[in-house]
């Protein structure tokens, strides 16, 4: 890219190998942080903090990022939680947690409205802001029948505009959008991640509940791998 | 809509004629609000602080929100610019504001890294929430060359996506897109806009410059217009 087109812009060019991470401190994007670490990345973690009942993840992303010396903001949506933007998530309202399988309908009360999308579109200034030319997020097989902004047609779209957004593109990068939740533990375990240091209960108490949508897919993800989930579960 | 479909789902679905209106309390949001209200539509208006400095804008969102009375969110993204996710963009940081015609290539300084994204983002968040089919912004035509994400290929994929993001698909209007500023204020006038009740000027101090980009095109659209711009300009 020639720099001396832009030298007036806001934000500067992508530098190569820099990238944004979406790190949750969840299972997924845990994973993911190990990929782009074993791909040898110069990662810029980013993680947000919307209200969201399970808040007790944001120490995990940071404990994580504190391991690997890796930049980390962690970002408060909370005012927009406070006026009202996300109306009555189970995840972030009075309204209870369902339990049961994410085949559930009633799992479509854990949607955040468009939290994918504000989260990617902070993520994009900060990558036009330093110079990053990939945005990392966790979107994986197991959340396209509930999450309408995990499905590949939203995650197409959003590729989309990133291209647009700015005077020059951004890639968004989904690697895990069509892979099971099992072969991201796979993956993990090859990469040492250390499964003890994610946090995946909606319910976000002491210990993990074992009934939420969030920690039965977890569980079978560590089962298919006939191997135990070294978190704590309640009972 | 069958609304017994998403029944458990976050947010409503779209009640007729509800929309949001993104107003910053600048000339073509203002338009554009008396346009919405002239067509009778149920107004719920956002406007944002991203720390810019010509934050007096905001404060003519509010008058003008209150002196019809629609619902208004003032949402504070100063969490972002503070963590310097906006980057060196000069209306934002120490950079100074240019002065010229948006033409000049110094214009690009004052591109604020991805906020349309942002604010449009946060708009489809609150639409899912409170139930509104459509979600108003102001981009016009004298934009385009200087903002990325006020062109129309960057309109269309954010269009794109917002029918995507959720259960149901949301709008995103832009009726200003292919129009002039003059036009604009041409329509304005015929609307009774109140063109005192509107901030332009970058700078934002206590009398418009008259130098920055900003407000040289609202000087010619009034000049277009053949009348005078009703501001208070320096010297």
């Amino acid at each position: 890219m020639n720099n001396t087109t832009y030298i007036n812009a806001s934000g500067q060019e992508p530098t190569p190998n820099r990238v944004i991470l979406i790190a949750s401190g969840g299972l997924d994007s845990t994973t993911l942080m190990h990929r782009l670490l074993h791909e040898k990345k110069e990662i810029f973690a980013l993680t947000f903090d919307y209200g969201q009942k399970h808040s007790k993840e944001i120490n995990f992303a940071r404990k994580n990022c504190e391991k690997f010396d890796i930049p980390h903001k962690i970002i408060s949506l909370q005012e927009l939680t406070q006026a009202g933007l996300f109306g009555n998530s189970s995840l972030t309202s009075d309204r209870e947690i369902p339990e049961g399988n994410y085949e559930d309908e009633n799992m479509m009360s854990t949607v955040v409205p468009n939290r994918n999308m504000i989260m990617l579109s902070t993520a994009l200034a900060y990558a036009i802001s330093i110079g990053a030319g990939e945005i990392y997020y966790g979107a994986h097989a197991g959340d396209h029948e509930i999450y309408p902004d995990c499905r590949p047609s939203f995650v197409g779209a959003m590729q989309h505009v990133a291209r647009l957004c700015h005077y020059w593109p951004i890639e968004i990068k989904t690697p895990y959008l069509h892979v099971a939740k099992g072969d991201i533990v796979k993956e993990g375990l090859k990469l040492n991640v250390d499964y003890s240091m994610t946090w995946t209960c909606y319910k976000g108490g002491k210990y993990a509940c074992g009934k939420c949508g969030s920690c039965i897919e977890r569980l079978e993800a560590f089962k298919v791998n006939d191997i135990e989930d070294p978190l704590i579960y309640q009972e």
